[in-house]
């Protein structure tokens, strides 16, 4: 079989700074080019969403590659079928997870060009889930955690946007490391979600004010490890709850993604006092710790330590929302765009638009 | 002999932000008590002066004890001569530096309480360098050289406040690291010294402007380690200069201890992107150190390696100008302030301010 035609998400109005308007992007159909020798067609079923699918629209974002106005917008990961294959390994029902996709429904990957690509076990659990605990995010977070941050048996560990995709992670892997783990998020549902289903011990709701005063209340033996992927207020009030020598694993400010700007930094007399250790790392740099990590989380998400969540937008044409949602902090654990239907499923899904998996998960 | 009266410099008028007025201290005599078995006696030749030494002044830096008004301040540092000895191991004559010092001709110091109070061998070189380059300052600088920082032979190693106390041991130690040193200092007499007689192999002069250009231009294979002791636009400015896995040694930041508040950080997104380790610390946490640093320093000291440079104000009197003689960066090298005389000198000094010592250092 071969297809003929895709669909694309083309980049055809500048955004502005802010969140993004429908018409910044146009579907189009496309013809599909026939396989090469060693390609594979794959179907597009979840289009990761993550700080840098905003930011790639962003001129002052320096640190990841800019959209090109006209072409189609690309993801940092996928997870897919495969539909054709001329590559000798692979077969149509294949499932994958690869690391590079575009906005559109059909992706063509040469297999032995990329590394990444790795093949899905359906039987491992949901496929999302290689997008988010088993993915990128779930291993950014453990190398933040057992790498950078080190939270060691009863210290305690602060996780700033603790319902987001790599937070719940952050504070599950602590919380496996036997640390007391303490969030932060914004609003009283996304607090309770990280109580009661991420079993953190302890949430503070930044947006119910006096965060310095929270977070002493939440952490009386103050603060070992800070996990950091916000910036501005809640990385300065953090700061200011360390303990002498905490460490501060720096992965992201998602504060400063939308196109606001950099915020100022807190002032290090702080770090110098307190002999802090900020350590900024890229999952990437640790790529052989990845087999261990992927063991590692998959032995604790059967063990039922560790949950994968995820938020989804339906449809290539509701990207822009995927990514709103994202940037609004509305979405709980990952953000995913849904493209195309999971093997058996109907498509669009009816079924809410939120999903819990593991055990002891319950869906709503 | 019991001497009976002692001279004293009393906080008498509260200090306002910034340069410190002569009438904030007032000069007095004062009896002294006569000494309890296992006390000394000593006679004060040199106060360190030290940014916490302006700093006990200020109600907004938390970091240090502060001076009470209507008692004597303190000093972090003090070379003197023992003028009077109830404890056996200690003779009039004996020379030492201790800690612990007020501001006062003499000092009552019972040795066995003050395990940091040590004696001086004079044959090891001038006394200046015991509050210096084998002092706390020299202590400082090597541990956040050889145990924070860590420069390897031909990485680049960039040190703000260069031709000050610390920076200027920092740079040293770095080049007998095998590093490529390059200072920051403002004002052409200072980007002299730094070079031509510390042997940096560059120096910015951070006064003539476009900080970020000269970094690039001195540092064409970027920077590995930065040295960091000032804060504000210099620390912005070595932040954009990193290169990626850079190491930030965070000794202080002078640019804040002058009664100014504290100055926004960097933003720490560049510490993600960059992979930054950020490393604050305190010399006294290193005390298990301090034996090794004392034996190297004085090793490079006698081998030419290694040169020590103070400023010298002159009279306990002045101790208000030594101290704004740092804050205003008028000091080159380590700033003390001389109380009385080194044995067999004369006091006053005719000889100039500024003194440099080691091998291949000429007086000024």
């Amino acid at each position: 079989m071969q297809l003929v035609e895709n669909l694309i998400a083309r980049y055809v109005r500048q955004a502005e700074p802010g969140l993004l308007t429908a018409d910044t992007f146009a579907l189009e159909r496309k013809p599909l080019p026939p396989l090469r020798e060693g390609e594979i067609l794959i179907r597009t079923i979840y289009l990761s969403i993550d700080a840098g699918s905003r930011a790639q629209f962003d001129d002052r974002a320096d640190y990841v590659i800019k959209a090109v106005l006209g072409k189609v917008p690309g993801s940092s990961g996928a997870v897919g079928e495969v539909v054709e294959s001329r590559h000798r390994d692979w077969r149509s029902g294949d499932l994958l997870v690869t690391p590079h996709a575009r906005w559109q429904l059909y992706q063509v990957a040469a297999p032995a060009a990329e590394p990444l690509l790795r093949r899905i076990d359906p039987g491992m659990g949901p496929l999302a889930m290689h997008l988010g605990a088993l993915g990128m995010v779930g291993f950014t977070a453990y190398i933040g955690i057992f790498h950078v941050g080190r939270p060691q048996p009863g210290e305690t560990l602060l996780v700033s946007a603790a319902a987001g995709a790599t937070g719940a992670l952050a504070g599950q892997f602590g919380r496996i490391a036997g640390a007391r783990v303490v969030g932060i998020a914004g609003g009283a549902e996304k607090c309770a979600f990280v109580r009661e289903r991420l079993g953190f011990d302890a949430c503070i709701d930044y947006k119910a004010g006096n965060l310095d005063q929270a977070i002493r209340a939440a952490c009386p033996q103050g603060v070992d490890v800070y996990y950091e992927n916000v910036g501005g207020a809640i990385q300065h009030a953090a700061f200011a709850a360390m303990n002498d020598f905490g460490r501060i694993a720096l992965c992201g400010q998602v504060g400063q993604y939308s196109g606001a700007g950099a915020q100022a930094g807190p002032n290090l007399m702080t770090a110098v006092l307190k002999r802090l250790q900020i350590q900024g790392f890229l999952a990437m740099d640790h790529l052989d710790r990845h087999a261990t990590f992927h063991d590692s989380a998959a032995a604790w998400y059967r063990a039922g330590q560790l949950q994968h969540h995820a938020t989804l937008t339906q449809g290539l044409e509701n990207i822009h929302e995927a990514i709103n949602s994202l940037m609004a902090g509305r979405n709980i654990g990952k953000q995913l765009c849904q493209v195309s239907a999971e093997p058996g499923q109907e498509f669009p899904l009816t079924a809410p638009s939120f999903t819990a998996f593991g055990p002891g998960a319950s869906h709503r």
